[in-house]
């Protein structure tokens, strides 16, 4: 399914792309459908070359899949099951779409390397829908943002992917804020609670979660102006700057 | 420097696994310095057969390199860059190690597996250093506990990799520690904080470390027996039973 030869990539070593999307309330996942017969979802993946960075790999795959190039990325998982080969996935495909894929199969050198066991490394990211258009490559049929609680089932495990890289964002929602680049300069203390039950898939109480919030220190306070009218709107808040993490530093 | 052949594991791929151990307030690393000429400390290290989970195989190289069995370990970062080749390191050892590796410059096969770029998964386990005894294997000459402040110089990223580890122990260290299996059944609020203490290496405030870490909801208080006497011992806790864990549900 590439049209580069398959000796130049890394063997055995995928890429899987989890992009949530955020937008009036909701979360939702980016998920294209191969142009083939046999209606297959799959995550936006593909390959790294020998000559390049895994974190190069898979900016340079999320941007052909979606035309999206400066989204803030990260890894969260290796999903190495012995398990996770390609080769029924590979035959059913070629199988279904037999004038497109058939000398597939008679390539034994391509046909080998694509249906052997791969360990494929989950990347997520968490971007405003409003901001990006994303764009279906000659692989995909189509390319569309489903609703976290309606997603198409997807080849292999693709779903365990979406919901292991969901629990990662849960737990780093506090300190990753300002990377996910989600929320305007300012913001409401509403606006950010919306966020975090869109994500969190539950309500907060509006009594606890502003303190619980603060106490995170990611936040500041801004100083209302005075404007002589009656001082009802809500504070507003911008997000600190962080220290630098200790990523940048080790990696 | 395997007795198998390289064709029985995935290409370049390897694992390191980073065995933090706590003991007396410090905290230290376990790391096998190789039984070759030129003083090669390496964290203990491996390749994962084509038939074996990674999770698996990691469980074996520490078994393996270090005669213990039963760590909870997990994986918490894939090390990508393409920079990360075996070449340099392995023509190094050769050079110094002629009578014993000459051999293996002479099998193409086998020295061309080895000194491609290597994508090293790492995990990383915390262990009480009073349970385990660490045992050298036919590729060391030693292995020891170091003082995480006194680290040898190891081959590759192996230092950036312990760093990278040490940042997610402590991101994660609140809601981990019953799986560490560090604490006796019931502790101390002091003893706990000589934990964090050791780990995050700073002190923390004995007023408000309480308050902090009961917040975390992780800790049941238990109820001082009667015992009749002046009833000055401090509290005694232990750890709540989580919750079955988001990894259980969806790996």
């Amino acid at each position: 399914m590439q049209h580069v030869s398959q000796q130049a990539y890394m063997p055995q070593l995928s890429i899987d792309c989890v992009i949530f999307g955020y937008q009036a309330k909701q979360l939702k996942v980016l998920i294209p459908k191969l142009d083939l017969a046999g209606e297959f979802w799959t995550l936006p993946s593909g390959f790294v070359y020998q000559y390049e960075d895994i974190d190069e790999a898979a900016i340079r795959i999320l941007g052909d899949r979606t035309g999206i190039n400066d989204i803030y990325l990260e890894q969260f998982r290796v999903f190495g099951k012995a398990s996770r080969d390609n080769g029924r996935f590979i035959d059913r495909l070629i199988e279904l779409n037999q004038d497109k894929l058939e000398k597939k199969r008679q390539n034994p050198t391509d046909y080998e390397w694509i249906t052997k066991r791969f360990i494929s490394i989950g990347f997520y990211a968490l971007v405003d829908i409003n901001k990006v258009i994303p764009q279906k490559t000659s692989l995909d049929a189509t390319i569309d943002w489903y609703d976290i609680h309606e997603l198409p089932t997807m080849i292999l495990d693709h779903n365990d992917i979406v919901q292991e890289a969901l629990s990662t964002l849960r737990r780093d929602l506090d300190q990753k804020l300002i990377a996910y680049n989600l929320l305007p300069e300012t913001f409401t203390m509403k606006e950010l609670q919306q966020l975090y039950e869109a994500i969190y898939d539950q309500p907060f109480a509006a009594n606890n979660f502003p303190r619980k919030i603060l106490e995170q220190n990611v936040l500041e306070r801004l100083e209302k102006k005075f404007t002589g009218a009656a001082n009802k709107a809500p504070y507003l808040y911008r997000l600190r700057q962080p220290s630098v993490p200790d990523s940048l530093v080790t990696q």
